[in-house]
């Protein structure tokens, strides 16, 4: 036996999603009559768009014959993707943002955590509370925490509350941290950042030499003007921050599997190594490139090809209708909670909204007087007894909010990735339930 | 700026492939008439099989409609992928893996990269040399080594010598190891493993307590009878094993990227941290679950039912075709060899040819006097300067074989997989050189 890497021992007994399959498996296993609707993980639910399939079929053939057939790509992924990347998320937007800049992956799970490969264990890492869980588990797994307290928080790690009281905006860490995560529009309470918000965050970033990681994974969903897409858009963003993209909500590839990391070539890290002066900044698109080449070996061209088809102008307007499916169930959402009561964030610029949990039964009192009860953490009906509440009672799944950290605790979180007919159903029983 | 990780500092200038290119790319841009004949890096050339591509298409007209479109699929892979690896590439050989016991993958470069993440910083690493380079640079990249010597060998690994003089058989390591890279049949010598020498190194594992990383993506080459396509057809290997195998060669998936790693339940590793008795052997598969799931997102559907058509009977048929082909370019390969003088080992089991360099013009003499002049190392051309003066002068792009370890200087490594008319023009420039 040889020995095993620790860090691995502090983690919590599992992956949330994982964990609400096993609690969905085992009702469902009980009950064999309950017909479950999944509000829950963000899985798309539409097919892939005509354009993207017409151009999987095409690649798929050329794979049939030796004089087309398509063997290791660049790790970094095909030019012609990179090429479309660059110029339509970016350019178009005014992002100074070049092909080889752009480093094609199968996921932004995957890229947001290996990611921590290429910096140092020295780091202090900041990450919003609720938060996308890939970010603490990885650096729990990376060493980079001390074991967790009674609220799942890992020491050593900057959590920065985002609820209702805050507006769902992080402030400033009060210590220097090197690393910050940000998730716009933001992944679980369906927030965004306005161009004011991020300005202000590579402003500390620039002036604190931080690296901010930023997850625009579901930046398609944005349906306000005024709000950025992309981090670059914020003048010097380039010299701070990476970006995170991804096709999976975009347009439909969780099962296809395509994603890309924007790694600018003017931001750098610092060594301890005293060495030639050039090697004191490191450029980080340099290791990044080791790293990628190293250890990945490219995408499938059959799904490089589809992603490309993304670009296309049907594509375009396809993914665009998607797109528009997903929004309006989740103003139907919206709308459904308002009505029964429910305090409910986002859903407008993003495809989740972020619900804050009734009180108990025993403190219906407490809210009928209040008028406004949801305003009391006290006496709310913690986020996994809700969850099972809601299975047993509407046989609805959702993903409790504390499962994205402590500061999620008294919320839940809804997908808007379903079909009509199972949000109507949805709304239906929670109308039915009587909150 | 966040602080680097230093130890990508100590990585050499580059991954050998990317400098290959780098100076085929220099070399032809400098000749644009010169036609370049390909024989380096190890990447099939013949499409896909009929019953591969016929499996993708159906998969891509799934994803094109609501109710059998798939969204995210289990991290670990499908089910009926899983089950057809366990039945025909294990169970029919008598060896006892489950379905559950293989986690599918996008690449087993990935695989053996990402296998460190769940062992500790303080084992002994021993690899193979010369070796794939990419079990050598994970670890560097990973903090697990010193600096390079001027040899490239970095502090802390334990290299195992394979080379004609011990007829590419590593000695078992004279110092305690505790984890152990092998692969067979090999890159780069196209060298096999006996029963006898894997149950050798399956006793050094269960005395000193070692993992043994057994990387077999080229099992399917192997030709002759009595060669083990598993590290598990040794008894006890299910206890010190962790198998690393690929679509790409099998079944010339390099483009479309499937892999999977096989961890029995039954491996277990240590912990320094003293808790309950449970926790002081850790089942490695639990492990590795947890570090899979949460930083991978599973592989393309589209892709996995490709795969699961390689183990259809036309499948398999067609496949073990495109697999002949490429051994009897390798025959050919062996043949020439012999025929001009050039020491040549490999090629019989596996798609690559390992060859001594020839003596530098001035030592010629010696070489016509002594009869067998590749038995000895001092006048040999190095690796690197052959690879040149072949490039130079007829056009062909081999591997250095010092590209692959210390050990390697002196060889170069010649790849079946190209077509046939390829490999003739290749063979007739290597006879024109005159050696």
């Amino acid at each position: 036996m040889a020995y095993i890497n620790e860090h691995y021992l502090k983690l919590k007994a599992g992956y949330l999603f994982p964990e609400i399959g096993r609690r969905v498996k085992a009702y469902a296993a009980a009950h064999p009559a309950a017909k479950i609707v999944r509000m829950g993980i963000g899985d798309v639910t539409e097919p892939l768009a005509p354009a993207v399939i017409a151009a999987m079929h095409k690649a798929v053939d050329e794979m049939a014959r030796r004089e087309t057939f398509q063997g290791y790509g660049p790790e970094q992924g095909y030019d012609f993707l990179r090429e479309a990347i660059a110029k339509n998320d970016f350019q178009s937007r005014g992002c100074a943002i070049a092909a080889d800049e752009i480093f094609i992956s199968d996921g932004s799970k995957c890229d947001t955590g290996n990611i921590l490969d290429i910096f140092g264990a020295d780091n202090v890492i900041a990450i919003t509370d609720p938060v996308y869980p890939v970010y603490v588990d990885t650096n729990v797994m990376a060493g980079h925490t001390g074991p967790a307290n009674e609220k799942g928080e890992f020491a050593g790690l900057v959590y920065l509350p985002v609820t209702a009281e805050n507006d769902f905006t992080p402030e400033l860490p009060k210590q220097k941290v090197d690393i910050i995560y940000l998730c716009y529009p933001n992944n679980p309470t369906g927030t965004v950042a306005s161009k004011d918000m991020l300005a202000k965050w590579v402003g500390y970033a620039k002036a604190n030499q931080a690296v901010i990681f930023y997850d625009a994974a579901y930046e398609a969903y944005i349906s306000e003007a005024d709000i950025p897409h992309s981090i670059y858009e914020i003048p010097g963003a380039r010299e701070v921050a990476i970006e995170f993209r991804s096709f999976s909500k975009t347009a439909g590839f969780t099962g296809a599997r395509c994603a890309f990391t924007v790694v600018p070539k003017t931001l750098t890290g610092k060594t301890h190594v005293a060495q030639a002066d050039s090697l004191c900044h490191v450029v980080i698109h340099k290791l990044w490139t080791r790293r990628h080449t190293t250890k990945f070996n490219g995408v499938s061209y059959i799904t490089q090809r589809g992603a490309e088809a993304v670009y296309s102008p049907e594509g375009r307007q396809q993914v665009r209708q998607t797109i528009a499916h997903y929004m309006s169930n989740a103003r139907l959402i919206r709308e459904t909670l308002a009505q029964i009561g429910l305090q409910a964030y986002g859903g407008v610029n993003a495809p989740y909204v972020w619900v804050k949990t009734p009180v108990q039964r025993g403190q219906t009192a407490n809210f009928q007087t209040a008028g406004n009860w949801c305003q009391s953490p006290q006496g709310r009906t913690t986020s996994w007894d809700f969850f099972d509440k809601l299975l047993s009672t509407a046989h609805v799944v959702v993903t409790p909010g504390s499962g994205f950290g402590a500061s999620g605790e008294g919320y839940f979180r809804l997908s808007a990735f379903n079909s009509r007919e199972n949000v109507v159903e949805a709304m239906s029983r929670l109308r039915g339930m009587g909150f």
